[in-house]
């Protein structure tokens, strides 16, 4: 995290925020701020991190999800569920920036793991 | 690409470009508008296309690399040589929106592979 912290702040001179620890998602974050959009680089926290399987498979780092925001969060998991995109959890959860959050099913999204958040 | 093109356009609802062909870079695109960024999908075109390799060892597809736009990409590849991330070509190339590019090594990007274009 601090390697790639300085990259996106030392290297190529964006923004960054502080590193912001996410207990109840098992990450570290730290956002590098490009006009309306961020990059969120993630460090594993804890034990049961959802990203530590990722980090095994990919050693030297990668890419993990993007995120999408929407209006509202409830109004697009009815219309995507009717859609047969699945989610990963059946309620959407709080997110780094306290809004709630749901991710869909990479199968569903062309092997992306897709992010939807509340703006 | 189909696919592709129709979750985001179909299914998120987001505005998206044609399919525009680009034989000297080996990929068909289709561009994802959000507001001020882009997601680029992207389709194999021709027998050396450079993603061939990413599909083969992805084979539901997945996240190839992200692009952050630059004001001179000559001064900012000279900083970045200065700065020991080294790049893939010597020179810039000219890229889908007919401005200079250049890929960033990913072992120098923590894993990513990063795209630098001049805005």
């Amino acid at each position: 995290m601090e390697k790639a912290t300085s990259l996106y702040r030392d290297v190529l001179g964006a923004t960054v925020s502080d590193k912001v620890p996410l207990p109840e998602h098992g990450v570290y974050t730290v956002f590098v701020e490009l006009g309306n959009t961020k990059l969120e680089l993630l460090h594993p926290l804890g034990e049961k991190s959802p990203i530590a399987g990722f980090l095994q498979k990919n050693k030297a780092g990668g890419m993990h999800h993007i995120c999408i925001e929407v209006d509202n969060i409830n109004a697009a998991i009815t219309d995507l569920k009717a859609k047969n995109i699945r989610t990963l959890s059946a309620e959407p959860r709080i997110g780094a920036h306290g809004k709630p959050v749901m991710f869909l099913h990479p199968k569903d999204c062309d092997g992306v793991l897709v992010e939807l958040e509340e703006a």
